[in-house]
């Protein structure tokens, strides 16, 4: 299988940068073939804009979603983008590592979902109706592909669980991994989260590789997150509100996940 | 008063600049002083990396917090940098204004608070002991000002709704205004969020900017949100984890905040 690897850390001498090399190794030696695309070494562009497309702005002036559109639907991408989203075409996985600051992905890694995601090819994809409000959330570009984060975080384990001061890791990732990967169309694996990356020593770094392999081997096995299809009948359109006879008179992010009866 | 704003939007003409230059104008009008960190404009560097400290790693490899937090402490760091903290320094109160592109910032300005958010500065901040870990969360470098997110939408109100399919707004701003804003110190008022903004006609301006100004008039006086202190005895040290008497048996990112009795 094919495995794109979407990197940032800032030193490859790191925590991430012996995980990430981990990774690679073990999923070559598993027979598998293995991209990274380590968006510091790459010099990554981090800021959507103007310059994302070769032509002139389709309008009067630039606007994000018309001109990803245009350059997208016409090949007149920065050639960076373009090669990202052959990248992502080619993989069966993608695994996303980062560390995780300020509660969200590195503002690199955050620049490269901008900028890849075009207009067309991750979001305004598909018809809307009155049944069906476009190709997103579990229909997209990326169906069939299996999406999993990979995150280190200096807090403990308790300080992200149910009721941790920093909030659910679930809730906190859920901008991730609900809006930008399934989203697109990924299948979305449970995240692998290592914690207080500060007091990790070999005893520690080698339960982390277990782990971390236990997970590579096991990509295409492991039940994805259930998030809930848009266009599959629990959500009204186009108010796009979960239906009342469902999880009835709860709110919040976990009633997007279908639950087991 | 001093108000900061901190913007990012790649086109001056769009509805975020139009409402950026509204409001700056409006607060001008009523006296206060008002300084505009526009990130695009600066060419924000969003890219945290070695060279946001003008001497060499104080380890043998770049460390993203040792780093930051010496060149902190010892006046290295990048002009761009200081120059930022000086800005939030001065202001009373602080708008941050972007387009949500994927459930979250943009890149540039999560680059902006990743590199401004210096250690020594926003995190590791204050006393670690058994009944205080760290000056954070209602505590640190930023405590007696205000915050507040002026965010742009292109879905509708319904989709960010408490059952809606994008998750409740609160829930999705929860890593910025409880992670990045609360975290430091800031009060942080409830966002003003535009929806649809492929339909705002000029009716619709003038009805956002008669919101926004009502917004501005009242930033001294709004309540903020009630989050609760990580050191005033809701939590246990050092688990960080909420009473269990308090919101017994409940989890999710609601409990955070304080409740009405």
């Amino acid at each position: 299988m094919n495995v794109l690897i979407v990197y940032a850390h800032p030193q490859p001498h790191s925590l991430n940068g012996a995980l990430k090399a981990f990774a690679v190794q073990h999923l070559e030696q598993a027979g598998h073939h293995v991209e990274v695309s380590d968006l510091y070494a790459m010099k990554w562009k981090a800021q959507l804009d103007v310059d994302d497309s070769l032509d002139a702005p389709v309008g009067d002036v630039f606007n994000p979603s018309a001109d990803s559109k245009h350059a997208f639907e016409q090949g007149r991408q920065s050639a960076d983008i373009t090669a990202e989203q052959a990248k992502l075409r080619w993989a069966d996985a993608v695994i996303f590592q980062f560390p995780l600051w300020w509660f969200s992905m590195p503002a690199i890694m955050k620049g490269w979902i901008d900028r890849v995601y075009a207009c067309g090819f991750a979001y305004g994809v598909g018809e809307h109706s009155d049944t069906h409000w476009g190709d997103r959330y579990g229909e997209g570009s990326l169906t069939g592909k299996r999406a999993m984060l990979l995150v280190t975080a200096g807090g403990w384990e308790s300080h992200y669980s149910p009721r941790g001061i920093n909030g659910p890791i679930d809730d906190i990732l859920f901008p991730i991994q609900h809006g930008m990967l399934f989203y697109p169309g990924f299948e979305v694996l449970p995240p692998l989260v290592i914690y207080r990356t500060s007091r990790v020593d070999e005893a520690r770094f080698a339960t982390h590789c277990e782990t971390l392999a236990q997970r590579l081997d096991t990509l295409w096995q492991t039940p994805p997150l259930p998030f809930r299809q848009q266009n599959g009948g629990d959500y009204t359109i186009p108010a796009l509100t979960l239906r009342p006879d469902i999880a009835p008179g709860e709110s919040g992010l976990a009633i997007h996940q279908q639950r087991k009866e």
